[in-house]
């Protein structure tokens, strides 16, 4: 029996998984065997979300039925109908997710159920219903409708539409899409972690979410997003190397780079810095893309640290139209695929998870009643 | 590096905690160095949980500070009030309980802060709080009024009061007050876990909890006393041996028996067995506390296990007039002072818990276009 605690159970494997791999010191990321490289530009969220839950890229025939799936599973139900509106002005949006998909378990025909067939059924409504959670509750907040979902669209080019209320360009459809597969899963990430947690007792797939969605809302796994695009806004764009240093020198984190697990190059990040870059030059305004480029040379010159997946993301979405504090949800919409994904992994074949604990505390106490105290 | 998955993390110290510890051969669990039996009978559920969150046994002083925390605590907040009754007439009693405690994140006036003082003062309204929308939520979807929460009484006394509709006895108080003590905190068990693995990510305390509600609810963790319940009501009192036998003989498990850590009689069952017999003999019909003992005995004889805390929990809150589907979260309302502890710990002291996974899928796939699937 260890005694000692591993720190944050770094390099401690909790769990096996046929998800996702990552080859840390190479700058490798697989879904299902599949290099994210081969998956990202020319395979969409919705083949990778089956991919994910159903284990396999979709023939043309699963496609369209699995399209039909989430078609009909995006409606959501009348208890988060009744309540999205007050959520929306009473919780920011991350506590409002967490607290919608709770309710939204009590309208899930499936919820009784932890069986595999229905599992897969809750993980497509769950994946189609939190993009239109995000896009309804940011309506609700600015006091407008969103413009309906078209079930012609796709889950990217309806967000886009949702949340900026204008018809995007084909491009921008492919990159937001593109982005979503990139952010679909990624092994036993601490939000992912949570959801198996909650799951390894038999509870229920709504119940894993709600905990992986609180998880994801902490600013040291999902937040980090958001904090890049507040850093870029803060920094004057001609003093970003000064910037960085001045805050390296004071010993504070520059949110957006290193990961546990890569060494090198996070291969997400090669793909957004590159969309960044597009999405910039097509903007007329490049500034913000221009300050992430050099702040990357400079934390990797006085760091050695590369940008991970939330560096460049946030000027995507930022290009996109998209608010900075709807950056950790647009994160749960992409992840939900591989979030469900490995709860019905989980349940598939459970074993309760639970660790041990290192006592630190005092021992052997004498107990006085309260007035000899 | 460790490349073969640990089950379920068994014997992985995950973390150090300074607030209960288990000696699982000895049999004995501590809370900061007090012995279970020291406290149990001779120490107040608030007490205790004065203990958990800030450390020390309280002063009458403290206590009485503490104990009037706890009272302006427990006001629901105007989001929760308005939406009890039909969370209540629509989700089960964890999933309610999932939903509400992440609503109440929304009305907290601390909720943006894991300071130290802000989450203290967050584990206190949690804890008082709970018992509160138990007991709420019963009255809303049983169609009555609960009886206002008396400013004298403790939590347990309030409690049976508010869900019996009947003012409870000196001894009914003393012994719920002891089942509170009892299940207040028991190390890295799966909710407890999934809370510290949240609030990690530097997610907030009501995040923390309703990951871990969520991962409570479970039927491997939570859900045990329940189904003690119901299997002593699907037995015929005079078969319990040969039921437990058919069971253990089809391979079914027994619930309410072993346990990952002890190896010996779990220490709270001892005063468990102790009050669900005095209970009994009080009721006047002491056929489940006879039908306990049986089985104890035959299942001790037929697999060496032992009763772990939920086996005669069961019948304890049965004879107390708890309805069978509360008792888990009955659980919540003790477990509630250890979870908010283990967030104030771990924020503390904070390092994210990321573990490895052991990729066990298809490797090296390769990518073909749809129509070539």
């Amino acid at each position: 029996m260890a005694d000692k605690p591993t720190k944050g159970l770094a390099d401690v494997v909790a769990a096996s998984t046929a998800l996702s791999d990552i080859d840390g010191r190479a700058g490798r990321l697989f879904y299902r065997g599949y290099d994210i490289h081969d998956l990202a530009g020319r395979t969409s969220f919705e083949e990778t979300a089956h991919l994910l839950q159903c284990g396999t890229l979709p023939t043309r025939t699963q496609l369209a039925e699995y399209g039909a799936e989430l078609v009909r599973g995006r409606v959501l139900g009348p208890l988060v109908e009744a309540n999205i509106a007050e959520i929306a002005e009473r919780q920011a949006p991350m506590e409002a997710l967490r607290t919608l998909v709770s309710l939204a378990g009590a309208d899930d025909p499936d919820k009784d159920s932890n069986a595999l067939d229905a599992n897969r059924r809750k993980a497509a409504r769950l994946t189609a219903q939190q993009p239109i959670l995000v896009a309804r509750y940011h309506a609700a907040r600015s006091g407008r409708q969103a413009p309906e979902p078209d079930p012609e669209l796709s889950i990217a080019a309806n967000f886009l539409l949702q949340i900026t209320g204008r018809t995007p360009s084909e491009r921008e459809i492919e990159i937001f899409d593109t982005c979503l597969v990139l952010h679909a899963d990624h092994t036993m990430n601490a939000s992912t972690f949570a959801a198996r947690v909650c799951a390894a007792t038999l509870s229920d797939m709504h119940s894993a979410i709600v905990a992986a969605i609180g998880t994801l809302k902490g600013p040291l796994h999902g937040g980090a997003n958001e904090q890049v695009m507040r850093t870029l806004e803060t920094i004057p764009p001609d003093g970003v190397a000064r910037a960085v240093r001045e805050r390296l020198a004071a010993g504070q984190k520059i949110m957006g780079f290193g990961h546990r697990v890569y060494k090198t190059e996070d291969p997400r990040a090669t793909h957004l810095r590159e969309m960044s870059r597009e999405l910039a030059e097509a903007s007329g305004d490049a500034t913000y893309y221009r300050m992430s480029k050099e702040m990357e040379e400079v934390v990797h010159a006085e760091k050695g640290l590369y940008p991970n997946v939330d560096f460049y993301a946030a000027t995507v979405y930022h290009y996109l139209g998209i608010p900075t504090d709807l950056f950790t949800p647009v994160f749960s919409v992409s992840r939900m695929s591989g979030w469900t994904a490995h709860v019905i992994e989980q349940h598939a074949d459970n074993r309760l998870i639970r660790p041990d604990s290192e006592y630190v505390g005092e021992s052997d106490r004498k107990w006085v009643p309260i007035d000899e105290r």
